[in-house]
């Protein structure tokens, strides 16, 4: 079906072990170009899941010792023939390698052209593809625990249900319009109505589970603010303790750009401009209302630390201001000195959480605050619930929520069913969109852009 | 025999595989605990050398989705049991099963501990050990070659001739001291003598071959020198064109320890100090004689550039008084332009190119001296010829060398024959240190502490 394609499949860099990967018709006849198996058997007959150890030839140049998995298809990644060539994990060796594979007719595989097949070939439905992206993105357990139950078929196994939801009343309405005199101006039956109520709260729930979702799989975007001296970078000490920040270098960006990301109970949050603001204490000090105001714009949460040792200020109410009430938590810092300030008037923050960063006093407090911030009415363990954390996915079910809708609008309007028709099929559609069902070039060269070449 | 060690032995990032490897008594025993294949089947009946589809857990938890390699002890890399996760690539995910396996009773492995104990089991040499780091490091074919011949076990073999070659010998004197009434004042036969020669040639050429080899290894440190104006950035540029310069981002350092790494035929040229030549253009032909001092030091090669369509002038003659001699290969540049210059003050200079870098001409020759310059004395094909590359087997090699003409002396003065037999031993103990029959912990230490983890 398609032709045979190959890349390095491990991270690049020197280590232990390169995997030079294959997948289609010719691996074999392309492998059996390239290697000599120390057992002296010729490649046909190497058992189907086996690994041989063995030698890369480049006609009488020897290239790489080498381990060499066999996987005949269908019961593959890619459900073609893949042959995956261990060698010595260096950039130049493996690297020759896949030059020798390709030199004898293998082409360079496109990023996620592995899974891309894995797909067409339809071992993955598209959310499952995706999560594997996710997957090897993952930064937290959380987010991983996601990707795996995503992975497994979970969502896809919702959407399936949906649409049968839908097609269940399809077919009604089909039944109708072939034969009117079966009632065209007759309701809905009613189970089908509740067919169509369980796609709009299923929906409903997935579509406002993706800010949850995307926060666990991209981070939240936490900024912290306040005016001079409030203590923010005695805070942003405490969160930073060594034992949990996860320092993600960015491929190809510099020194300046690299974010840090904590992992807070299995949330990671990303903290807004940190590389800058650590770049001295002072700094993070001196970061006033105007500087506020722009992290303020970029943030998921607002960490917003007022001083309680001492009377509210213009400058509090200048920030305050700012602030969005819908993301924000209130902290108030020095407690262990006397209280003097009035938060009355800073109505927008909810909650306060008292600590002293200095005295290690309240972070414990304020942490399950955050922690709730983010999950909050999602069960304790969100890894057991469905949550959607791919932004097409969130597009195509509003486009199944707005087509009910409409169904229900036609409905107590008292319109004829077959007016519904269309809506159905827009319904469908769009749940066909997210496990790819329906799909275009362009749609799968998107998904497929965001993944490592290799996978 | 050992404990089971673990480590990932893919190199750190993201790709679309990383391998978690095992390798000890306890492997399968502590896969058992954590891996459901598919198959439904026990771990002990997944058949050797087998490819196994499953799942990783953790309790109830699901870790990953993987493909599980499985080889039993005797005859895999360290000789004992080695299992390998090969789980989805990404940083947290494989750090997951690996951590996993470390709870379930495996010991995280020290760096190239899964090679040392190929060692110490007896699967392969100390030069074969410390051939896989070196394939793994290899930054150009010739030296990838290199290094392929020493895992191969060339070193191995020559050097276990040249111990049979003494060991000869030293039955022949133990014959004598045990009685003497064979004779121990007669001279020692000459087929052992042509033994000691054959040793002292031998280690002679072997020795002589380090240079070569480092260069080929570790790469030739290229300085170019010249007052300013004479066309060395230009020349530079030259060099580095694009097609074939690699850039080798030295882990863990910051920009400006960036090196410039450009195969020159197989052999790298590692252009000193090029980062913070490159910043500016103008700067490389800043360089004048103090800065050219410091790189003419550090230099195994320096191209000394001239301006040929110049007079010679103080400045020429104040670098040519610092160069050496014996790595120095001169350029003249600007042969475009009439030629002025008069070179005979410049006796250290062997050998002028003369090029221009302007108009490209010359290059191609000037090439083919710094390839001369680095293979002199070598056959063309240097893969094909047992070049060292270690400064560990050239000390042990030196010390042979050194013993056996202790023996020749001691030959030479008419002394009795059983006053050589320690030099014998010595020179077989040197021998022994190179393929790692006589050890330390502490020279094993050195050895593997340049390996990757995983390895």
């Amino acid at each position: 079906m398609f032709d045979t394609i190959a890349a390095i499949s491990t991270p690049r860099g020197e280590g232990g072990i390169g995997i030079v990967r294959m997948s289609g018709d010719e691996a074999l006849a392309i492998l059996g170009k390239i290697f000599k198996p120390v057992s002296g058997k010729n490649i046909e007959d190497l058992r189907n899941f086996s690994i041989n150890y063995g030698h890369i030839y480049d006609g009488d140049t020897l290239i790489d010792e080498v381990m060499v998995s066999i996987m005949k298809g269908p019961k593959t990644y890619t459900k073609e023939d893949i042959v995956e060539i261990n060698c010595h994990g260096g950039y130049l060796i493996t690297e020759k390698t896949l030059e020798l594979v390709l030199k004898s007719g293998a082409r360079i595989a496109e990023q996620g052209e592995f899974t891309r097949r894995a797909f067409l070939n339809g071992r993955l439905d598209l959310t499952q593809a995706e999560a594997v992206m996710d997957l090897i993105h993952g930064k937290t357990d959380t987010s991983i625990s996601l990707s795996l139950n995503q992975l497994r078929g979970d969502l896809k196994k919702q959407i399936l249900h949906l649409k049968k939801l839908i097609l269940d009343v399809a077919a009604h309405i089909n039944v109708v319009l072939d034969y009117p005199e079966e009632g065209i101006d007759d309701p809905l039956p009613e189970n089908l109505v509740d067919n169509l109520k369980e796609v709009l709260d299923t929906s409903n729930v997935l579509i406002s589970s993706y800010d949850k979702g995307k926060m666990i799989k991209e981070g939240v975007k936490t900024a912290i603010v306040g005016k001079p001296n409030v203590g923010k970078s005695s805070l942003l000490n405490s969160i930073l303790r060594e034992e949990r920040a996860i320092v993600t270098h960015i491929a190809g960006t510099t020194r300046d750009m690299i974010e840090e990301v904590v992992n807070l109970k299995g949330i990671p949050l990303v903290l807004v401009d940190t590389a800058g603001i650590r770049k001295t204490e002072d700094l993070v000090e001196n970061i006033g209302v105007e500087k506020s105001k722009e992290m303020i714009d970029k943030a998921d949460l607002i960490l917003f630390v007022v001083d309680g040792s001492r009377e509210l200020s213009d400058e509090d109410i200048k920030i305050h201001d700012q602030i969005n009430a819908d993301k924000v938590i209130g902290i108030m810092n020095k407690i262990d000195i006397e209280k003097k300030l009035d938060t009355s008037k800073l109505t927008k923050v909810g909650k306060w959480i008292e600590i002293s960063a200095k005295e290690n006093l309240g972070i414990d407090d304020m942490e399950d605050e955050i922690y709730r911030f983010v999950v909050s009415g999602q069960v304790e363990d969100s890894s057991q619930k469905l949550i959607i954390t791919n932004v097409r996915h969130k597009s195509a079910l509003e486009k199944t929520n707005d087509a009910v809708r409409n169904i229900f609008e036609t409905i107590d309007m008292g319109l004829p069913m077959d007016l519904i028709a269309v809506d159905l099929k827009e319904a469908t559609d769009a749940l066909g969109e997210v496990t790819g069902e329906i799909s275009t070039e362009d749609l799968l060269d998107h998904v497929f852009s965001n993944f490592c070449v290799g996978k």
